[in-house]
């Protein structure tokens, strides 16, 4: 697979918006979220998603100019219209007014309508561990998943991230509240794989692990039955309903993320290093624990991000051909030229 | 199995905890919060509990008379010592301060630390529920799952809790963060039942479903895998770590639950009617959606709970022989002798 460094990716991915029609600064932090998403491990919200950003642009579903708008604002909230803008830019914009608010209140809550896909919540949230406070969101998102007891699709994906300071490293959990990210049933139908009893139901609402029954009018079904169904509603009611957004199933939702975030100040309860301590303590008692025997090192969460980081850092990120041919063609009808030669950056 | 009205059960504990040393508002709640659990069906938190307070109690692990000290305030938050008081009683004043904090500045986050046993969630999430308010709370526990890849135990089963009031009804959602809550285990071992595989593993760290291999030196697994355990380290870390009571695992935590709540004002975000509609709407759709074979009913997370309030208000409380006949025997060692005899009371 040809290699490249994140910065040509972020480079050319930019151009690919600015030529869209986004200013270049917009253009640049959207191909920077999409190229944190590859270098962290997540392919499914990285730089395959440009030549998707770039088609909406052009159906009139992504505005690449679009001013944030608050609507509702007291010291410690805001609602904010995102009047469809790139996702990773309002996404941004409204943690960073939730840490603004937080250092200043100790706690902090904003809500963003009408944002188009927001990528990667966990880029988010450690927005607010690096800055030594704790980090919340979730989101709905389209129909792809079925309520506990039901077949029909009703929710999201509904993804919840959370980030919490620690000392040598912070913590980051961020997961689809369904049995599995939509994401994962794309990877196993490429590779030909069946996927775990339990994530999926096909057309005729039978349970079947074979990924393609779920693209062939199928359903996802919710993380553990109800406690996965509580979790799905609970970012539903709060990304869709509260915000204004639309809950996914119901006609006022028409596509992108409503979004729920919130953030809180540590210090409000306990010295960050006192924090720092007891999460490293608790880390290495973690990692010295036995091991099930399928399981090579017991990983905290958040540190496959962090290696995979390291290591895409170091020796580049592969892309695979078909993601390199889109984003080329795509750049050419630009009339871009420069740098679309993958054989010289490699 | 013997019967009771709520109000004879409460009285029953009630005066029981007051023999023990309570004063009677506490002796009163405490009952109260224990019966609300049998009504909402959730025995394992319910009057079953009563004979245990009262030992710890007389071992000096609860201190009935404790006064709640604030440790540290802020308009937005507050980190509260219970001095091993009841946990109902602390998780009930800890809501309280939330609620009253959230109805000034629109949020509000409340940590307890050193309290007992607090019980069910689920009561307190529905306080700011019931006053038109998000609720969210979360609590660490005792030593019962392993994080994932691991097979020791690291973790309690940690529950989440999150209320939204609605139209008709609220949602409420509440439950253990492992693959299953310990109570599902003991009560599955009474039947001589088995339980689904992924649940436990036994002492030997092989896969069981025998929920006695629990019991004899076995583990209880996250909720799927990375996800659940993601959870569980974040109520961990909230309740343990941030309010000072102890992250489980660590050398600080000797017992109870180290708790972390929140309240979130609807009306920053959008007016209470405009939210109730929403869920109002998105509750129908879902309940008149398909179902799954084995499904009669799809129900909206809290609504179990509130039908068996309604049932058992009307019908009264079931309780198995032996958990009266311990309350019998308590009460007696106490002096108590009046509404002892069930038959009088069914």
């Amino acid at each position: 697979m040809p290699t490249f460094t994140a910065l040509q990716l972020i480079d050319l991915t930019a151009r690919l918006f600015e030529a869209a029609g986004a200013p270049p600064a917009v253009a640049r932090q959207v191909g920077a979220s999409l190229v944190e998403a590859n270098l962290t491990g997540h392919e499914s919200h990285g730089v395959i998603r440009a030549v998707q950003y770039v088609r909406a642009i052009e159906r009139g579903q992504i505005n690449p100019r679009a001013e944030l708008e608050v609507l509702r604002e007291t010291p410690t909230t805001a609602l904010l219209d995102a009047h469809w803008g790139f996702g990773q830019i309002a996404a941004r914009r409204g943690m960073e007014l939730a840490i603004a608010k937080a250092r200043q209140h100790h706690l902090a809550a904003v809500g963003l309508r009408n944002s188009a896909h927001i990528g990667r919540l966990g880029e988010y949230v450690l927005m607010a561990a690096e800055q030594g406070l704790i980090g919340f969101m979730t989101c709905n998102s389209s129909l792809l998943v079925a309520p506990h007891g039901g077949v029909d699709r009703v929710f999201g994906t509904n993804p919840v991230a959370f980030a919490i300071p620690g000392g040598r490293q912070p913590f980051l959990t961020d997961f689809a509240t369904s049995a599995c990210a939509e994401g994962k049933l794309r990877v196993a139908q490429a590779r030909d794989r069946s996927v775990p009893a339990g994530w999926i139901l096909d057309r005729d609402r039978r349970p079947t692990t074979n990924p393609s029954d779920f693209y062939d009018g199928g359903v996802i079904l919710p993380l553990g039955g109800h406690k996965g169904y509580g979790l799905l509603l609970m970012a539903d009611l709060l990304g869709g309903a509260l915000t204004g957004h639309g809950c996914t199933a119901l006609p006022e939702h028409t596509s992108g993320n409503g979004v729920f975030m919130m953030a809180i100040d540590v210090e409000a309860f306990c010295p960050l290093a006192e924090l720092a301590s007891a999460i490293d303590r608790l880390f290495e008692h973690i990692k010295a624990g036995n091991r099930a025997p399928d399981c090579e090192e017991i990983l905290i969460p958040g540190e496959p991000e962090m290696r995979s980081k390291a290591q895409r850092e170091r020796d580049g990120i592969e892309l695979p051909e078909t993601t390199w041919r889109e984003l080329v063609e795509a750049a050419r009808q630009f009339g871009l030229r420069e740098g679309l030669d993958h054989a010289a950056m490699t």
